[in-house]
């Protein structure tokens, strides 16, 4: 991926301010709606399946999270999903906390199999959780024992690849090093900070950036969502160099808006760490 | 309006403590309830049909916002709205999003026909929706072809004089400049900040600003209302200013909630920027 | 309780990372979430019936806020709690409310009764509802005629007493000075800010910290609640201090997080304020 394309696909955003709609949690809901106009684009929240379709209809994104999903939610996600699929617009899905419970596996696997999904974004073990080869859960963080490293560099990338392959979807697994891949092509994202595992919602935050990023660049979602992760993983470095002798994950998160609210595509570029997994 | 209403309006919320029930989205409620305790008013936040009537009669004012209303939430509203109406509560009424949903539109229309509502806050594409007259709409923000200028005054503020007096309760159309009018007096209020569109929730925040304010000054429902959309206008004024080279829409939605926690009357009456449109 | 205690409860929970379920309202949820990331725990937030077992079983602890209680929710409450009290799981009830509403008194209550509830906390208002005791409301606050002081502390920690003494658990009662007692003993802390009741949600905090800290501390409930208050009330003092001529309660609330993630044992045993009171 040529470099300046990070830069102009944060500047599409930028110029385009796309509409999202997100149905999401009501964790982070808020950092979500912050999050988006951030980094240029403008969020609207309804799960209500008597207007799910009217909204996402005005829309170019969609977000799906099913970080607090709920009998009604899960309708409404189905029902705005199949809408947005018909009308061609993007369609992230976060499937928050899979193989926490029963209902969010299946939620997560049934929204994958009947959407035209665009983006999975998620960590390790959700992944590992929709394609059925978890054995543990560690709630919605990712358990130790998942996460991607140097050492396993090479089969998490493969794996990447291969959940792409499967669900047809640009996949994204973050974590300490993040993974995205298309199928065909995976990159490695060695930016970030370890402190945005210490907030909640960073990667909720991230799954509604990429709707952001990829519904502005609709013919390169691959490039789109790179940019998306490199975006919010460079943020979070800056916000964390940031951080005085008082701060903690209180300022962090004010910080990591701050650092998306002010990113421009010269900062971004100069500052991404993107590596091509050769597999 | 005499300039020491502003600092008495004020003063009355910050003596008074009034109680104030909000039925509102759960995107910015958190910021909903730090922006009444800010300004010296106390929240509550109730939306089961089995207590809500319960709990408004312990209040003395209700914001019903309706940003991720559902079913089960708009029977609250109704009932909630129906006891406060029989008590003689302030009733805040916060159509957003209407003309984006066909359940938006109604449910707004509804409850403005049913309740007695005090004060409508909301954009100028919101009012156009609400009164017939939207053709477009861009989800919960205003549309850009809507937007209140200095070209389009005298029309905003007359449109706003007939929303006044067509529903009968104190109108506030806000935006880059503010309007607000019972049908008879229309002020234009030239506080407030771009940045405050950069974050999610100034226009609720706002609304439950204006009940706070109506409750604590139940005899001056007009001067009320200025008072609050001046307070919020010249605290977004104070946010930006603060904003330093790293800041964003995290550290302004800080600061924001900080300047209002910090006005005082004197500040108020010095910094507002109001005036009486002619019609 | 020796002093070192306090250092071992906080390390504890650092060295455990207890993974905490919480079922709370969608007003302070974010920063219950944020809490306990500061604090060095893991939460879970799911309040639907159909998967609330499934969550509460890889938990450690539970949290049961009835701040924005509705229908579904409430039997989310019951069926988790059971579960969690059948796998020896710490359950913290924090009655937000109890008193505002017939619905909230009764369910605190029927909580109360039909859980394994470790450890309750709330304001005296509340507890004086949950016995029969109350008289009076003011919503989700304290009314200032219950406000625990020097001048009633002994009359108000004798009710600690006799609460914990009825309800066989621990009971935290906090305010302006903090009453902690299992039934036998019963103590005084004296840390805290007044600010603290200036931010919507000081109170549910606090109950989530008690939830990470009893499971990190299991054998340990009373003294493992003490810590809890006792960090929470230490984190605010700093939290204050640290404010600066323009900061509010919108800084005061990140501080609040940025010091808890700071907070460490050495730390905590100088700043401690506890007393034991003799009844």
């Amino acid at each position: 991926m040529e470099p300046f394309a990070l830069k102009n696909a944060l500047e599409n955003v930028r110029a385009t301010t796309p509409l999202v709609h997100n149905i999401t949690n009501y964790v982070t809901v808020n950092d979500c709606a912050n999050v988006l106009l951030a980094i240029g684009a403008s969020p609207i929240m309804s799960d209500e399946p008597a207007e799910v379709e009217d909204i996402t209809s005005i829309c170019g994104g969609l977000t799906i999270n099913i970080g607090t999903l709920n009998v009604r939610t899960i309708s409404s996600m189905f029902a705005a999903g199949e809408r947005a699929g018909d009308l061609g617009h993007t369609i992230v899905l976060d499937p928050v906390g899979a193989g926490a419970s029963k209902l969010r596996t299946k939620t997560a696997s049934d929204l994958l199999d009947k959407l035209s999904v665009s983006v999975v974004r998620g960590n390790m073990s959700e992944f590992k959780a929709l394609v059925g080869r978890a054995s543990t859960t560690h709630g919605v963080d990712v358990c130790p024992d998942d996460a991607v490293t140097e050492d396993n560099l090479a089969s998490s990338a493969a794996f990447a690849r291969d959940c792409a392959a499967q669900t047809g979807a640009v996949v994204a697994i973050t974590g300490a090093i993040d993974l995205v891949s298309d199928g065909t092509q995976t990159y490695a994202i060695r930016n970030g900070s370890p402190v945005m595992g210490r907030i909640t919602g960073a990667g909720c935050m991230l799954s509604c950036v990429c709707a952001a990023y990829v519904t502005a660049n609709p013919d390169a979602p691959l490039e789109a969502t790179v940019a998306a992760v490199t975006s919010m993983g460079l943020a979070g470095q800056q916000a964390a160099q940031r951080m005085g002798r008082l701060d903690g994950n209180g300022s962090f998160r004010t910080y990591l808006l701050d650092a998306l609210y002010r990113l421009d595509g010269d900062t971004l570029e100069t500052g991404a760490q993107i590596a091509l997994v050769n597999l």
